[in-house]
């Protein structure tokens, strides 16, 4: 059995396409993985989900823990087995909702103690216990649990915060391996932070290649620095990240956030930009984003996106999607949801393609 | 092409079983259609509604004409292409919803006034332009406009409107014959009224009978009289109605409802139960009504109906779905409504086959 195994295959400057293999099944870099935050890709049934080519999914251990709990998936055989999705499964640790969604969070050496959003009870996450629970659920990457620094902090806000995600980071690895019989089937991942600090994301990168991890997460960008920065932290941060490892960058983004981030070097992605957006009537296409509530669209017989194949484009005209977008009904959201996720793996795939080619210094998109 | 035809295959006391041919396809009676009011069974794919079993589907003259407006849909090529349903549909009239959704409804002999429950645009329904409208929904099976009495109603109130929609049904019924292009190609029911009043629901099917129809619905029961009272009401009028066309109950009802007035001689059926039900929560199975949200559901491995074949039931836990409407998440509306259209389409399917089998006396249910 493959425990994990990164085979680069073309290299195009920067860029670089593989596969990345585990137990469960192989995953195509640069790979997208949609967000099935609690459990499920939301609107979505999960084969549909594979259908679009999707080879991993991300769910999250803050969700999942507070609600259904971490041991009651244990308990009822995993969590592949309880969401049907018989492919990995990537689990972020928490740290970054523990952060966005709780309330009342107190940070200390050991750990995050804070309030459920969902029934206010109080709850302690620390190194340990993210681990724990990402082997309960039986994620097959699990991450280290970090502090996602927020933006904008000071050099020194962010280097103490840095400082303390490596020391927790040494932590998750140590707990990831105690745990011998998850450690044996699934990867563990570090979490580069430092803002947008050049010295604190080279310092950070070190600290992570020190301890020693399966694969590289950049966090603790796309929360507001803007496009520019982002680009120029991944310029200044990548080249740190061992070469032969997948690199991971966080909660990105728009197609051409994805493309730019390819041409630096990442191989993975996760956002929840085009769910999100399939709820909110929003569609990705070649053309641009489309507002499916525009009345623009109410007699446009054409499909979201003329050269995409998946079967909201096949069989639904805009104007049947605009319909049901102003109607509130849930094919509407299911329709979309199933585009966008389609044309992100179209946008993957054709950057694999183009790199495998040699051509992706010509690459603008779909 | 066959516009119109009722071949009754097997009968079994006052039940009988058999087929609707029509030119997009066969209805096998007992039939349920599962209610797709703004040209959309909500929360599901129209190709897994087919799948289920279902040959036919209802939409709503009085939503589509709202929104988004019926020479709007035939403009785009008609309600079948609209929402990607190939098969049969049918239409209301609109008549029910006028009295239950919209405000200010002014009745006379010519129609109704009412003002849109989305806009509060004042619109003008007649049984001229309700044919109208399904003409241009290009609707399969057209519903004459009727005025839903309303529940409890005195005897004089019932006649009066009994007689005003009976007069309706006469300028229907022309109105839909006027209009050769789509008469050719659909069929028109009448829709009996007269409240819980044998006296009137007699006089209600003499006059259609006189004016003629394909098919002969029930209308204005399942009401709130209750099942004793809506077993009776079609125990004094389906003697009535014609034994060679098809007999329609409308609106009606849980599975209860579905064998008893089969079993007096009722072939189709609408009801928003199954689906409206899955969005709440709750599930139709062979051992009877489970609300998912209930917790004692939580940790329950096993599927929503040992012996059911649908998806929902095959590969997804009572835990999951638990988990999944406790979180408010799509999934689990989505997979409750097609379990419960398929319970229901197994339901008309063991129906069908009992009464061919002669043992529709001992009929319980699934």
């Amino acid at each position: 059995m493959t425990r994990f195994e990164f085979d680069i295959t073309a290299k195009d400057d920067a860029a670089r396409t593989g596969v990345i293999k585990m137990a469960r099944g192989e995953i195509r870099t640069p790979a997208f993985m949609p967000v099935g935050t609690a459990a499920t890709v939301k609107a979505m049934y999960p084969g549909h989900v594979r259908e679009t080519g999707a080879d991993i999914v991300l769910a999250n251990t803050y969700h999942l823990m507070l609600r259904p709990g971490a041991e009651r998936i244990a308990k009822l055989g995993g969590l592949h087995r309880f969401m049907n999705w018989n492919w990995p499964i990537l689990t972020d640790s928490g740290g970054y909702q523990v952060m966005s969604l709780s309330k009342m969070r107190k940070i200390s050496e050991e750990g995050v103690e804070f309030q459920s959003h969902i029934d206010g009870e109080t709850i302690m996450l620390t190194p340990e216990r993210a681990m724990e629970v990402q082997a309960l659920l039986g994620a097959d990457i699990v991450m280290a649990f970090d502090e996602c620094t927020p933006y904008p902090a000071t050099h020194g806000e962010a280097k103490e915060s840095m400082e303390l995600s490596m020391r927790w980071a040494g932590r998750s690895r140590k707990a990831f391996d105690a745990n011998k019989d998850h450690a044996r089937a699934a990867a563990v991942f570090g979490i580069t932070q430092g803002g947008v600090y050049e010295d604190l994301r080279i310092a950070s990168a070190k600290a992570l290649k020190a301890i020693g991890f399966d694969g590289y997460a950049i966090g603790g960008l796309a929360v507001g620095e803007g496009q520019d920065e982002m680009f120029r932290a991944l310029d200044f941060t990548v080249p740190h990240l061992p070469g032969d490892a997948p690199r991971y960058l966080m909660g990105v983004g728009k197609p051409a956030d994805l493309i730019g981030a390819v041409r630096r070097g990442i191989d993975m992605f996760d956002c929840v930009l085009p769910t999100r957006s399939g709820r909110m009537g929003e569609a990705f296409t070649r053309e641009g984003e489309l507002n499916l509530k525009n009345a623009r669209f109410r007699e446009d017989t054409g499909s979201l996106d003329e050269k995409c194949g998946c079967p909201a484009c096949l069989d639904y005209s805009r104007a049947y999607i605009h319909h049901l977008v102003r109607a509130g009904e849930m094919l509407g959201s299911m329709l979309l949801t199933w585009h966008n996720l389609h044309f992100y793996q179209d946008l993957m795939r054709a950057m694999r393609k183009s790199i495998s080619e040699g051509t992706f210094s010509d690459f603008e998109g779909l």
